[in-house]
């Protein structure tokens, strides 16, 4: 066993950086990848993401949520500074909660081509009602595609206690 | 992948409107759709509404509840706002708890045909008892028929801490 | 949809009712019901009752308990009002805590005879130590018998934290 | 000491009544006392109100809020279930947050020339802030005018933690 | 320093007794006292008593709370298993919130003469209301006269979150 | 007393208006005031502002925080819907946490000159370390000028638990 | 349906009486056991004990724990104040923590042989870090032996949160 | 500024030594000191103290505290492993809750003759009633006699809430 | 039944020993076993690390986790003094948050051979973005591996809630 | 009002620059100030800082804690990124707790010469027991000397529960 050597991290432009540059329109391309050093194994690698922003696509009004990001890696895993600055790219962006998620989903996916990946978004109320929508995904063809399902058909059998305050 | 265009948006009357008529009188005609964009992948949504009232059909005192929706869209997906104000019209109308979670659900099914959902109602004591109503629904002869059984079959097994303060 | 008519409430003699007459002598014929408005749907109705106190059956100390009763209706369902005044009737009762629980899901499957119900018992500390009963009850000869078995297989994997405080 | 006398309770027309009349239009008449037993003591009475709703003078919009109110009582004392009806009769009538606080406590100065009252309304967000007024009031010309001086100087030192869910 | 001799517990006849008689009728002549073996210090013992039960005076239903006593002890001090019999005592008997809880310190301050006490009840919610009521004392003549008022004067600035679940 | 009349509304143009026009660069001229009703009484009214974003002055980088403003006020109150489209201006305008509290303060102190104001921010962490300024002021040569000393002096004797999780 | 009678009882020779020896040599011979009245049902007792204490057996420094103990009873129960003083008898005497868990439960099979039990030890931290051993046990060749391979598979998918604190 | 060189370290005989003897007998002379490098500032220093506990002095049943024990050093300060074994020789010793927090503040009196020092102890209930003492003490003829009398006055105006579980 | 004998404990060299030497630098070889003495059971061991830190490989920067263990043992276990010298070795280590929680896992698989384990790490954010690494392992050919996958399938199906505060 | 300008962070060399460097040994040098912007007013900067480690100075085991860190500052602030660096410094050195909060203190004096300032450290537990020092520091002759008595007399009312989990 050993530490991540010196070239193993030589792909990674953002972490450690000066000067990065923060885009708030939508940019997936900001994303950025490095090897998975344990492929033999499946595991999982979560994201807790409480500072995302995007607007009301009708309204233009600001809305804010915690996205919670679940994956099981094949060969590449999304580098996490990068992926700060990619959900930053929402920021003065428009979009129904219901398809920040799913987009979030799909681009990580494109990226990455992850064995099992889940995104749930917590969003704040509007109008004294907040919406949470949760979408999950399996490779195709594999065991993790059953998995998504049976997760699924799990989901959230216990709501947390929203009381708007 | 692209956020909502304005020709998606253009059957929502409610959403940023000035002028809403709030009715207080049961009404599930407020409730509007829009299209799913993701109709190829099976995810959830789920509303929190911690603003629920209505009022005793016996002694006309106003009940309160959180009302938790979750479903699984199939074409058409409920509006948020026009959500809200299909709640708020329970505010005047009388019935038991059992029946008020019982109602909402038959008229979202009504409404979108979903592939599945379930509605829980958490209402506050009256006499010291509270009471908590919890529905569901797969759409017959799918998956999500058996869907609804296993999620019945394991709902609350871990009912949360009461006392009434 | 409608609500509750006047006609469906006639039987009930308790809600809302003046001069209410509390026995604090065990009772169960106190118990009233009324009919199920969605027979054909499996749903779920949880009572949570906090203020539960009964006897000690060896040395006449007062015991107190939070009583959950989760049950799935046939055709009748238990009027909650009449459910209060059953519980306060084990006020001056004496029984094991595993014993009393025992006897209420017991006496609501006589009531009602619902698919399936069970009663969880959560009583404070005598000498340092809390006692918590579990049961639980399907219709025998239907899948509810077999849900109750899959419950209780899975029942408390959680023990709530407990510290005598 | 002895427990309060059937006389002493003769005056109280809605306890335990049967067929209360709920009026929804603010309606501060509805509002009886009792005597105070104990008027040699300085005390306090606190009434917790989670169930309070009103509607936006603008919008129509319901507004939903917790009500605390303590006071130190001089000769005559407020009876619960007739402020449960005042605080009910709120529910079709429109006012700002920070106005429905104020009026609530000059209904009960009016009705009870309490030596000291406060009252805080801590109501859920519209628009992503939520609004909490508070006011207090004492006796003019006694110690109470000063008391409610520091306890507004020093009122809410520490916010609760508000994060919209 | 040293511990209890067998001498100073010899006065306590009900801890550690066997068959103790639980009277349900009011009884303040069940309390006992044992010496303050540190009377030349002020110093507090406070009392949690989640377990108090008595009767509403008009409609005869159970009511519920957790009572706080906090004392500073002259000579004596209260026994606390002879301070649970009395509390039992109110099981089977009637009085509003606000009675109960000057009548319990009227009693312990008849008993023990201590130089301060206070007594706060909060109880369960009736029609969705719930009442805290609180009292205190200070020897009158002594610094503990102001020590109430001030207490009184700064009570309860922070009310608990209630919202009768 | 009365609910708002029309008359005192009319001069708010944002309140329930269609077609807001959210502003991402700062600018106090966005905020309105309406009348205190209740001038003759010091009273307290506090905004929950969870959902407030800035961008770091040096790097970039968006900040989140909650911010709480309470304030007492005089002649003029500052509507919640403006106060909201105010805080929406920080969103793409960039300042150090300890300036943009004080900004605030300033702004609301130039626009209603309430009798007294707090601000209180609490950021998110970065590099490990969150930051929580909070500034106060008394108007000038009142009462409330020594209030605002006293509170300072007596701020957050308590600081809440921080585990950045 | 009654309550148990006074014969049911007149084997426990713990329960309310006087002069409890409580010993703190480990000793299971303290164990009582009383009838199962509902041998027909299988439903589960559970015992919450936060106040477990035993020694290191190599540093003979003490060691806290809380204890879970849940069981289904076939023909017997064990009494909770003989189970109380069993606990006891862990005192003064030396076990690491994984074996003191597997020893109660040795013992309390031996004494009721179960359908099924299991406990679960959470102890505090030493050098920073804390052990939670579980085990369970289902009576071999019945259904409860695949019932606790089942539990044993899914024990603990949620860790609680731990700080040391 | 400098750490602690290892001749301030050479009195402490137990940090860090192997073999230490834990003495279960009351026992005050295994307390240690070392000198306050601070002498000139009065700052303070706490103590908690989750795993303490004694036996009953008339049922020699074992209780359970937490012991919270603050103080302002003068020259002298207590070693707190010294201080684990002086509550640790509690163990098997007998006294009243009110006596144990007493004689232990007494004890560090005499050992480091504090500025300042107070003893809080939280106990779990038997019969369903806990007791909490707490005491305190400042250096007789300073400011710090005014300090204690200043907190005791103003000791716990906020009850933790308990509800024995 | 009976304790651990100092025979079973005497080749453990860590636990209670003095003059503990702490390496920082990542070092498997300080972890030691002692033998399972309940062999014949499947149950689970689990430990609580909640003061984890190591460096990150590019910038240098500490980071902090929780970090929660937990096994089924075999033959060997793993004593917990040389687990805490085992994670303090990671302390001037970098890897990435992915890598350290596999590397723990592999090396303790190495050590022990344990029929089931998992490692779940909770990091605090850098960049407002906090991640959890979960892995897990079933000894190949054995049931244990597919209960590997079946808790992999169904690994934090509830998030817990994350605000960076 | 403007936000700060580029000239105003001229000196800030470590906000937002590439290849910092971690020293872990003490180093009160790297710490770095600008400029109060608004040094007529009095208010109040907190850093919470959950990822504090330094060595106890006899075994050289690893210590935790979490430093709270509140001043009002004069002329000069301390920069952010640079108080983490020092914090940083502690890693690797030892001192007593009550030590090295001392120690935090006196050096931000020194730094920022502030008007007030007070550090409160909370430590995790060796032994069972956990250490928490507080020291607070205002200007010698102004009114900020009073304000730190004042705030040491009032310190910790209210010892937050700790049970070492
Ligand atoms: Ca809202
Ligand atoms: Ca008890
Ligand atoms: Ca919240
Ligand atoms: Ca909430
Ligand atoms: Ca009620
Ligand atoms: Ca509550
Ligand atoms: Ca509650
Ligand atoms: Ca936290
Ligand atoms: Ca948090
Ligand atoms: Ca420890
Ligand atoms: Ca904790
Ligand atoms: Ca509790
Ligand atoms: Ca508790
Ligand atoms: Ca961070
Ligand atoms: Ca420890
Ligand atoms: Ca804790």
């Amino acid at each position: 066993m050993a530490g991540r050597k010196d070239e193993d991290l030589k792909d990674l432009s953002l972490l450690g950086s000066q000067g990065t540059n923060y885009s708030f329109d939508y940019d997936p391309a900001v994303l950025e990848t490095f090897d998975n050093q344990h492929p033999n194994r499946d595991y999982f690698v979560k994201f807790n993401c409480p500072e995302f922003t995007t607007l009301c696509p009708k309204t233009g009004q600001p809305d804010f949520a915690t996205i919670y990001i679940s994956y099981i890696p094949d060969e590449k895993m999304v580098e996490s500074k990068s992926l700060k600055l990619y959900l930053f790219s929402f920021r003065n962006h428009g979009d129904f909660h219901e398809d920040s998620v799913n987009i979030i989903m799909n681009d990580l996916i494109e990226l990455m081509t992850p064995r099992y990946i889940e995104v749930w978004g917590k969003f704040t109320p509007r109008g004294g009602i907040s919406i949470d929508p949760y979408c999950n995904y399996g490779k195709p063809g594999t065991k993790f595609e059953q998995m998504a399902e049976q997760r699924l058909f799990n989901h959230d059998l216990y709501p947390e206690k929203i009381d708007n305050r």
